[in-house]
């Protein structure tokens, strides 16, 4: 896996590590994105989703939906974006859950056209951190709501030792992630041997 | 230009105009992404800017983020995506504006970091819509703020009624839209030929 080692480098020479277990990749993957990067990790989760029958891949905005994109392009399915709305005054065929973000530490409601998942779709959840799990779990909510399949989850960074990642996988969800950090310092990272 | 073609018949088709000269596209651009169709208008926009010596691909989230990352994929460039916060408590090296937004009718401020776009670079800001291109001119300025060159703009859907587009073609500035609506009823569109 030469560009997982390619992206556990780039964690490492990049990635900056702030107070409240806070790790900040903008150079590559938040606010700045490595196109060619990016598309590799999308080609890498196709891949560990070939012969699922994905039919979406659902992410929320807005880091997650580059890779989410990347994603959907190698498996040559739509991508649908989840919002984020501070409170919520849409209307109509909604799909909506509630998540509390630590980073902003503020609750905002998730929502989703009804219109864009259905009982038909298998979903692949596609985001580019996975912590707590807190967005993961209200996208899985979605999932749930619209009578939808889950096929399970991809992640490009799992900081492991939040616990998020492993809880889902001991409720029978597959969670692949590219890389999982397993401790962080204020100035070092182990990763999870894969 | 066949799928400048299938861009019109799919805004034709799928496009909802709503009060207050709304056009939604979320089936296949704004909420729902069409992979195969954002990556077609991810080369066209590249070869429409081939030899611009372009670096990198400016855009704002959310929804600009997938038809930029499909436009820098093609030129092999990175892309930046600026922020959008409600209040500023931003402080160190930022590249920030201020942009009213017609749609959520209040003014927020636009965020880049200063280290993803510096004066070595020749920027392309890409965006899903132009309306009245207050997003536009938030981008150019950063891009002016940044000491970069400005390639010029690329946008998948141009209200071209709302004259945002061809205020900033008279300032000289490039602005390639893939698809310029000119003329919106509440049942009919017409669109700008090219």
């Amino acid at each position: 896996m030469i560009f997982i080692r390619e992206l556990e480098q780039r964690i490492l020479s990049e990635g900056k590590i702030l107070p409240g277990e806070v790790l900040k990749v903008g150079s590559f993957l938040n606010q700045q994105i490595d196109t060619d990067l990016i598309k590799s990790m999308g080609d890498e989760i196709a891949r560990l989703y070939e012969g699922d029958n994905v039919t979406k891949v659902l992410t929320i905005e807005s880091s997650g939906i580059a890779i989410a994109f990347a994603v959907g392009l190698a498996m040559g399915v739509p991508v649908v974006f989840a919002k984020k709305h501070s409170s919520l005054n849409v209307t109509g065929n909604i799909l909506t859950s509630k998540v509390y973000s630590y980073t902003h530490q503020q609750t905002y409601d998730v929502v989703v056209s009804g219109d864009y998942i259905t009982g038909e779709d298998t979903i692949l959840i596609v985001d580019d951190f996975l912590a707590k799990g807190n967005a993961l779990n209200g996208l899985i909510e979605i999932v749930s709501q619209a009578g939808a399949k889950l096929a399970g989850c991809a992640i490009a960074i799992e900081k492991g030792f939040q616990g998020g990642g492993d809880a889902l996988r001991a409720e029978g969800i597959r969670v692949e992630s590219l890389a999982i950090i397993d401790r962080m310092t204020d100035d070092s990272l182990e990763f999870r041997p894969q």
